[in-house]
């Protein structure tokens, strides 16, 4: 096991790396930015280095500046949480090279993964399914149409470096793909200097669901479930929660087994996210690999009772997994609501600011991951995201009633919050039903 | 069930029963005192009533008050928590005369609990193996001798009445019984208005286990196994946790089933707690049963992924048990430091006053059960406990790593508490090792 490990992420999955590393008696190295001196995940750690100013650019994703501190932190590692640099195969090849084991992925598989067109080249070799499209990229309309017209319309025109919706268009005959492709092409280049397109069949009324996936570099690869993540609003999750409502049994164990498929294939070790859409009737279609621990991994601890971030870093430091698939069970349901500070009111503006007082949620059954306390401010440089609310009780219907009552727990006096919403969610029929698929927040409550 | 239910309570366990009820869709009706006016449990109640001035003999104890705030907000029962009027049988018999539901057992149940020489007698009958000792009160000099020497010095000398270490004295030898006979009975007498004393074997090194016990009015009892409480500091309980470290599975379900006898026997309902000494052969002897819910039920809670309160209120309202014994396993480890805002330099001296700025520990494992908020003033007047963290995790090695690092996230600026404490006690090698009995604080930390 590793003495020392830098944490190249701030905010609370910084904290929460800490939290973990202090239960494997690991020692922590943090980092932060101008605007995150005074945070208090930098007290719980063993040192702390500033990396620059308060904008990201020159911080946070600074990589000169990140290996630096782990150069003088002396760490054997680095977790570098979600966001900044966790994705980012550049920094996990020059962390191999600065001899500091990278806590994720390779970079090769990363690297691959990242691609989209050949993520979705390896899940059709690993035998998972995809949704029916272009083989690759599509050069010009001709090829668009010919496509379109043998899978159906509508279709959907995806940019193969993409994300947040970047580069992606929705056609629903001829006349609107020629345009649409164009415009997908266009603002794929603008976006990530990568104009590469591809189709698909457009899914209506999706679900999402994602299997957590981790494996060791032994070979050992274990799912952890699923989690249902479709109450989200312009592709921003809000609501996860674990096991996915209304899926049968037979799916749960096709889509877990087929996420297994898919990791084994890439040759890929740590944990990882494999991306689903689900359909009406159930069918299911890889969409994509997260590779890295993902912001709702805490639904799947809470209903497995496995620590994921220890067992990151665990198997990063070459142990064995501590648990086989038959040791993995779920119990109860887990929901997690992304407390952030945005004004629901205002059509989610951002609210950074002060909070001059702050009530944590607690009692059984809640867990409140967070880094803010009464006088901290939030800064407007970074997501707004200020706490993950995580309760797990017996059943989803119990888990629905702690979560209200806990969201009614909490207090933030001076900033608004998304907390409000998310209890205007959770008291709607669709979702106590759990009847939910990614339209459903904008569709009910955000008609435009 | 309820519709409305009153909370006979302050602080912590005022807020714990709010939250139940919340779960459960029942309104709630708060009291405090005027030193509690502002307190953070009162926004989440549906109602508060003051029921007098900050002493609890004017306010919390005052039995007229309490039945007026329960006759104006028009509940259907009342929780009475722990301490203050919970095992006020008088109180309970008020209650049941003005048509409230006690949240708790019968009037009678409690009153021959509450006996303690009583209680032996009922545990007697029960097959319950209580400490040698004498059969019933003691007269005088000559009777306690002649029972000193059938069951061998030393001896306790205890109050049929007491509690809390009043009316109890050893004696080694001859010489000192009767010394020590005329001042338990003096002190008893003073103390409880009762001089009735009785004799007990001593116990040497003893453990404190007891076992959570939940009856409904169906006659159905379900035991949800064992709590080591022997972490205590003048008979009062700082750290507990289950399951017990160390105790054989025999032992184990022998000690259960014995509790299940008892409360079978007292045709008892609701929640209660069968508590027991353990010497270092694993004998164990029946010492007194709580007819409560005590300060350390979540440590239960967590194990067995039961809600007490929830149940407590579910059996007075007059349903089944939700579960069987069958349904009942423990699952991991948890542990429960109770957080006291006392000096431990200056021997536990309480440190009432303001809390500047508070930081409540997070992140997995952890629940955190504190009515305590950034500007609080922990008031004089009560007991000094600020809060219960308690931890839950897959072992207890893993569990007591967890809570290492959750005392270290506490922030009380402005008064001190006794987290260092326990993050002592934690360390020790003996606690890490489970072999820890009641005299295991005093004489490890506090030579006298």
């Amino acid at each position: 096991m590793y003495n020392r490990i830098l944490i190249a992420n701030r905010g609370e999955i910084a904290l929460r790396i800490i939290r973990a590393c202090k239960e494997l008696g690991v020692e922590t190295v943090a980092i932060y930015s101008e605007a995150d001196r005074g945070a208090s995940y930098l007290e719980l750690a063993d040192e702390a280095y500033c990396v620059g100013p308060a904008k990201s650019a020159q911080s946070y994703l600074k990589i000169d500046r990140v290996i630096s501190a782990a150069e003088v932190g002396n760490v054997e590692a680095i977790h570098p949480g979600y966001g900044f640099l966790a994705e980012n195969a550049q920094f996990n090849e020059i962390c191999r090279s600065c001899n500091i084991d990278f806590i994720g992925p390779s970079p090769d598989a990363m690297q691959r993964l990242g691609d989209k067109n050949e993520a979705r080249k390896m899940a059709r070799e690993a035998n998972v399914p995809v949704v029916p499209g272009s083989d690759g990229l599509i050069e010009d309309h001709e090829e668009a149409m010919k496509i379109a017209h043998e899978i159906g319309f509508p279709v959907l025109i995806k940019a193969t470096a993409g994300g947040g919706g970047k580069g992606m268009r929705v056609a629903a005959n001829d006349l609107v793909l020629k345009t649409a492709l164009q415009q997908a092409q266009t603002e794929a280049q603008a976006a990530f200097g990568n104009g590469g397109v591809y189709l698909e069949k457009y899914v209506e009324h999706p679900r999402h669901v994602e299997v957590q996936v981790i494996a060791d570099q032994h070979g050992n690869v274990v799912h952890l479930y699923e989690r249902e993540c479709s109450t989200q609003r312009r592709h921003q999750k809000l609501i996860e929660e674990s096991p996915a409502p209304n899926l049968s049994a037979e799916t749960r164990e096709a889509i877990c087994a087929a996420a297994v498929r898919m990791i084994q294939g890439a040759n890929y070790h740590n944990a990882g996210t494999v991306e689903f859409i689900v359909d009406k009737n159930e069918n299911f279609y890889f969409i994509e690999v997260n590779a890295r621990i993902q912001v709702e991994h805490p639904v799947t601890e809470m209903v497995t009772g496995v620590d994921l971030i220890q067992t990151q870093i665990r198997v990063a430091a070459g142990e064995k997994l501590p648990f086989t698939q038959d040791d993995i069970k779920i119990e109860g349901a887990a929901i997690e609501c992304r407390i952030n500070a945005e004004d629901p009111d205002r059509n989610f503006m951002p609210c950074p600011g002060k909070i001059e007082r702050f009530i944590a949620p607690g009692g059984p059954g809640v867990r409140f991951d967070s880094h803010v306390f009464s006088g901290y401010t939030v800064p407007p440089h970074y997501d707004s995201m200020i706490g993950k609310l995580i309760v797990h009780r017996k059943t989803r219907e119990e888990a629905i009633r702690c979560m209200q009552r806990a969201l009614d727990e909490i207090r933030t006096d001076g900033i608004r919050t998304t907390a409000p919403f998310h209890k205007m969610l959770l008291n709607h029929s669709a979702f106590a039903e759990g009847k939910i698929d990614t339209t459903f927040v904008e569709r009910t409550f955000l008609p435009s």
